[in-house]
C-alpha cells in the first residue's frame, strides 16, 4: 500500500509554512516564504499552490489532502475573511475553492489557527485520547480550539471559540475589536507587556528592565527578568495567570473539558504563568469540579506544530467517513 | 399502526409532575404529587413508578421511552447526584435503572431541566429549525441548555451548560455554591429581589413597595411595581437584563449560537427584561455578530413546557437512532 500524506499549511502574517505530514506525525519536507510579498490574493494563491506542487513533487505516496490554518479562516465557506494582518487585506479570499480547483482534491479544509492547533492536539499531541478539552493559544492576541464529543465546535458560522474577546475585567483594557476587558488584553504576549508596564507605573519603576523602552520589552524579556528574580516582572506573570485562571473556570462552566491545553511562547515561562493560572481556576471554578480540570503545556513540537496542526484538519474529515 | 406516546416526567422540589406527550406536541395525560411527602429515594421511586403506571393505563399506543428532568440529574449516569431540594438528599439515586428494571423499557433518559427545556425548545419550540442555540431558565436560580450542532451539550461528565455559575461582577455577590458575582446571583427570581434592596438602598427606598417586608416581595411584585412606574422596580429589570445581556455576549463567544431562548417566570415581564438585556448583548458582542444573534422568549406552552422538555429526551433519542 502507498503511504499516504496530508499537506499542512500555516498562513500567518509574516511567514506562510507549509509541509508534508504523514500520519505517524512525521514531518517529512518542509517550506516557507514571505506572506507580506504578495499583495494581492491571486499573486498569493498562485505561489502558495507551486510551493504546495514544490512538495507534492518531493514526495512518495498518496496526498490525501490540505489543511491550512489561517487567521479568520473560515471552516464553513473554505474563505479567509477580512484578516487584518494578510496583506491583500479587507474581503473574502476563497482559498480553499481555488486549491480544490487547481489540485483536484476533494479533501482541502481550512479553520483558523487557534482551531488547527486544538484539532493537532487531538491528532498528534497530548489529547488523543480526550473527548472534551479546550486549546488556549497565547501570541498576539488569545485564539482558542473547543473540541466537544471530538470535534471542533464551529458554532453557526465557522467562527465559534472566540475566547480571548470573552470579557475578562469589565470596563478594563481597550481590545482591537472595540470593546473594553476582553480576555486577550490580559492573557496574551501583547497583555503580559500591558501589565508589566501597568505594575512599573505602581511600583514606581522598581524593575531590572527600567532602562528599556516599550519597543525593546516583551513578553520574554519580563519572563527572563523575572527568572533572575526580578519582582515586577514576577507579579506581571502572576497576575496574567491569575487573570486567565479566572476566564478558564467560566470556560469549563460551559463545556466542562477534561483538560485544558495552553500553547503558545508565554506558556514557555512554566510554572511562572501556570502556577497561578491552576490556583486561579480552582478558586473561581464551580465547587463539583475543584481538582478535576487540568491545565497543561501543548505537547505538540513547537516547530512544526502549526503545520501538523492544519495537516490534522484532513486526518480528523478521513476518520469520520 | 399504533400511535407513540413518551412519557415526560419533571422532578421539582415542591411537585413532581408527569404527562403523556405525543410525537405531535400533544399532552394527552397529566398528573402530579407533592415531592417532600417522600422522604426516602425508595418510597419515592415506588409512587413516581405506580403514577407513570396510571399514565401507562390511560393512554392508547406505544410508550417508547420515558424522559426526566430533575434537578442535578446526570445523564451519563442516570442518576440524581446530591439535589439540595430533593427530600431524600445527598447521595447519587440511579432513578433511570430503577425505572428502566420497573418497566422493561430501554428509551429511558435524565437530564437537568434546564436541559431538558432546551431540547423541549428543539423538538417542540421555537428552534425546530436550530441547530446552535442556548436557553437560559430564569427560576430560583439561573439554568442553561447548550445545543450544538442539534444536540445538547453534555461535556465530560454529563454537567457542562452551568452558565449561572459563570463570573458576572468580578467579587460580586455570594452565590449559594460558595463562589462570588455568579451570573444567578443577579439574573434569576431570586437576583432580581437582590438588585431591588440594593436599589431600595441607593435610592432611599422611594418605591410603591417600601411597604413590603422581603418575604412579601418576589420577581412578579417587583415586575406589577415596574410597570405601575415604579422607578426602582423598572431599573431592578433594566440591570438585571442589562448584566445578562453582558453575559450572554461570552457564551456568544463561545458557542456562536444562532438564538438564545429565554425561559421562565421573570421573562413574562417582557421588554422590561428584553430590551436592556439586548441592548447589552449587542454593546457587548464581539463586532462580527453585532445584530446577529436573537433573544426570543421561550415559544413552549408554559404550563407544559417542563414535561414537554422531559418528554423530549426520548423524541431527541429515537431520532437519532
Amino acid at each position: 500500500m502507498a503511504k499516504k500524506y496530508a499537506i499542512g499549511i500555516d498562513i500567518g502574517g509574516t511567514n506562510t509554512k507549509l509541509g508534508v505530514v504523514a500520519a505517524d506525525a512525521q514531518v517529512l519536507f518542509r517550506d516557507r516564504f514571505n506572506t507580506p510579498d504578495y499583495k494581492t490574493f491571486d499573486s498569493y494563491v498562485k505561489m502558495l499552490a507551486m510551493r504546495i506542487r514544490g512538495l507534492m513533487e518531493q514526495s512518495e505516496g498518496e496526498c490525501v489532502g490540505i489543511g491550512i490554518g489561517a487567521p479568520n479562516g473560515n471552516y464553513y465557506k473554505g474563505t479567509i475573511d477580512n484578516a487584518p494582518n494578510l496583506p491583500f487585506g479587507a474581503g473574502e479570499f476563497p482559498l480553499v475553492a481555488n486549491l480544490r480547483e487547481e489540485f483536484g482534491l476533494k479533501h482541502i479544509y481550512m479553520t483558523n489557527d487557534a482551531n488547527a492547533a486544538a484539532l493537532g492536539e487531538k491528532i498528534y499531541g497530548g489529547a488523543k485520547d480526550l473527548e472534551h478539552f479546550i486549546t488556549i493559544t497565547l501570541g498576539t492576541g488569545l485564539g482558542s480550539g473547543i473540541i466537544i464529543d471530538g470535534k471542533l465546535l464551529y458554532g453557526a458560522d465557522g467562527a465559534a471559540g472566540e475566547l480571548g474577546h470573552t470579557c475578562a475585567i469589565p470596563n478594563g483594557r481597550l481590545c482591537n475589536c472595540g470593546n473594553r476587558g476582553c480576555l486577550e488584553t490580559y492573557a496574551s504576549a501583547t497583555g503580559i507587556k500591558r501589565t508589566f508596564f501597568e505594575l512599573m507605573a505602581e511600583y514606581n519603576g522598581n524593575s531590572l528592565l527600567k532602562d528599556k523602552s516599550w519597543d525593546e520589552i516583551d513578553a520574554f524579556e519580563i519572563e527572563k527578568a523575572a527568572k533572575a528574580g526580578d519582582k515586577i516582572a514576577r507579579e506581571t506573570y502572576r497576575k496574567t495567570g491569575e487573570i486567565l485562571g479566572k476566564s478558564l473556570a467560566d470556560f469549563v462552566a460551559f463545556s466542562r473539558p477534561q483538560s485544558i491545553f495552553l500553547f503558545g511562547g508565554p506558556v514557555k515561562s512554566g510554572e511562572l504563568l501556570l502556577a497561578p493560572a491552576r490556583k486561579a481556576l480552582d478558586e473561581n471554578l464551580y465547587p463539583i469540579w475543584r481538582g478535576k480540570i487540568k491545565i497543561v503545556p501543548s505537547h505538540l513540537p513547537e516547530s512544526d506544530a502549526a503545520i501538523m496542526g492544519s495537516s490534522s484538519l484532513v486526518w480528523a474529515e478521513l476518520a469520520e467517513i
